[in-house]
């Protein structure tokens, strides 16, 4: 339950219930009090946390991946990214993300901050992360991952985001929130 | 079901059906074929789409709202959005959010892109707006709807942005792609 009894905006939590366990999404629904004294329901996923990796070559191209996303039927390019295991530090995570999704290794690793993807039905949280002094040393994809790992200076992952060919709103968020760290 | 078939990243849809039917959130399980040959399952929302606005009052400060996000226990700072009605134009529905949301009317409106907040685990899609030309004709909130509304200059949503003050994703994209327009 999430109570915000501190904020004048805020809900109080009346109850709470798993409506759906799935292999990776959860779904809670609770009853609520709003602000106004009345009574509402909220649906909502509750999901682990995940990074995003900021990671910049010798050269200075940023690296990318064009992933397929099943829900919307497409391959999308974004920066490496990937949901926290249980009790793994954020900064653990991500050097493992990266590691495992692109093959790379970072050597200077810079904390920038955190976004909330969707804030209207899910908690994540997503922490982002700048690497730098980057190494190759092999990727390791989980069973059933495929990628493409692809990279580009930082003026044409812009120029992609003002065309409307990356649109996956983490990459682009993280993107802007590490700029003053790589411009 | 969500083919991928003309991609050699693609996941092909071998069986579909809803887990969960709630008042908001809709999720589906599908059985896929992995590109490799293999087989998987996949568990995502299904999103009706969204707008956001960035609308500029005639000082050139931007409308934002603070509001209460019960996934996360807290109110955050966003740009007014939300879901399109069935059968609806994405146009009106902006500008319907802007107006019982806001309060606010414009009379000139620009299209600027879409952004995916959350390609993981849902289809939605989020269509970016910005409205000038603002005039004040009062808001009409949902029942149990309970907001605030600010007007922040562009400079202070960018510091707002880097400060950790604001960080719902929709928000930071949608100000970004915003911003060739606004700045």
């Amino acid at each position: 339950m999430r109570d915000g009894d501190d904020d004048p905006l805020g809900e109080r939590a009346l109850g709470s219930e798993q409506v759906f366990d799935g292999v990776l999404l959860k779904v809670w629904r609770d009853r609520v009090k709003l602000p106004g004294g009345g009574e509402s329901v909220r649906e909502y996923v509750r999901h682990p946390g995940a990074v995003v990796v900021v990671a910049r070559l010798q050269d200075g191209t940023l690296l990318l991946e064009r992933q397929f996303r099943y829900p919307l039927g497409r391959a999308f390019l974004e920066f490496p990214a990937g949901k926290i295991d249980p009790g793994e530090d954020v900064l653990d995570c991500a050097k493992r993300e990266l590691r495992e999704e692109t093959g790379y290794e970072a050597s200077a690793w810079r904390y920038v901050g955190v976004m909330h993807p969707c804030i209207g039905y899910s908690d994540e949280r997503i922490e982002i992360f700048v690497a730098d002094e980057l190494s190759h040393v092999g990727h390791a994809w989980d069973e059933g991952e495929f990628l493409e790992v692809l990279n580009w200076p930082v003026q044409a992952v812009e120029a992609a985001i003002h065309a409307g060919r990356i649109t996956d709103a983490k990459t682009i968020t993280a993107f802007y929130r590490a700029l003053p760290f790589i411009g």
